[in-house]
């Protein structure tokens, strides 16, 4: 008998992915981690430049235990910073805390940073896997719908590969906690959950007559 | 007569907030800075700690040309930092771009980038102002309905100031732009939507019975 696999080791805390206060929001697990950065397509990707800090969002993409960012060769400074260390949030805002006092007002909200030095992908068998992770983590099924990048447009982009080695996920949910004294006002307390939803597929004006809104598309972006 | 009072100075580029890449896209109009500001209640606030980047988001307001960040006085390197750069942005996700090509998929976005070096704010007058800035950003009319900051709760909160001096704005909006030989391809193409929403606010378990929903909540709160 084999071994089994070895799990996914969880998220072991560096000095500064230690959650520092309101620990009880940590989450350590690295489903958890995945499970935050799979349900956006957006990231705040920070860079140190002429040593202040840069943020700025971008697309990103998951493969495995790697995460993806890619830009023009053209563009930034971010892409030519090698070997700098740079920093990757993703946050979700669930829901509006309101308190009875404002000092206790917050916000639910599930986010994960990861830290590191990011490595510039240069083969194209990654390159490709990477900009496939990206897409996908847009809108699921349109690698395989939409043309193939051409060599051209694989040369003319630069892919960044940051391992998800050194990174932290703090989730805030619930209710409001107040004061003690404060549950005897009469102000009301609650949360107003926050959401995000897609509206009907726009086609392009200049679509092509006869083609349909593809299922893979209606199936994942169903308003609820 | 007196004189019309003076318009606000549109956003200067420096060197960091000139957009490089797709110009089109910049929008130089301080009343789109304030629209992208207005518009969400999360920031993403990026510091410089041991020459790394870290990105973290937080809540802020805006109150004028001014942006507010608070946090604990017990907590955080960021705070901790005085007279050191940060940046402060905001980003919304409004589509998402299905291109004919994977090459040309890319999200309708509209997104405020601030930099500056914060003022550590230390009268209360004007940190009553900047915390009532951050709860009206997060829920209008909640500064009035809920209690008061109390002297102890209003010492324990450190307050920033940024001002809006160095900022820029960026919007990716409308169709896919596809290669001129693309737009033959038997391939979907256009905008998913995508939308902030709100659910219907939860009351706390522990609230008093008989408190209501308050109108300023249902009235801002109502999903569309």
């Amino acid at each position: 008998m084999s071994p089994p696999a070895p799990a996914a080791p969880p998220l072991s805390a560096t000095a500064r992915t230690r959650i520092g206060r309101k620990r009880d929001r940590a989450r350590t697990d690295r489903a958890d981690l995945h499970a935050v950065l799979d349900a956006a397509c957006v990231c705040h990707l920070g860079v140190v430049i002429d040593g202040a800090p840069r943020v700025l969002p971008t697309a990103y993409g998951r493969d495995g235990d790697t995460l993806y960012l890619h830009g023009s060769t053209g563009a930034s400074s971010l892409l030519a910073a090698p070997s700098a260390e740079i920093c990757v949030t993703v946050t979700h805002v669930d829901g509006l805390v309101l308190a009875r006092s404002v000092n206790h007002h917050s916000i639910n909200y599930r986010s994960a940073v990861v830290y590191g030095i990011p490595r510039r992908v240069t083969g194209d068998a990654e390159k490709l896997r990477a900009l496939r992770a990206i897409v996908e983590n847009v809108a699921p099924g349109q690698w395989d719908a939409a043309r193939a990048p051409s060599r051209k447009e694989l040369a003319s982009t630069a892919v960044l590969a940051l391992p998800l080695d050194e990174a932290s996920v703090k989730v805030r949910e619930g209710d409001p906690v107040d004061e003690p004294e404060d549950y005897a006002l009469d102000v009301w307390a609650g949360v107003v959950p926050v959401r995000t939803s897609y509206g009907a597929p726009v086609p392009d004006p200049a679509l092509r007559p006869g083609i349909p809104v593809p299922g893979h598309i209606l199936a994942t972006f169903q308003s609820g």
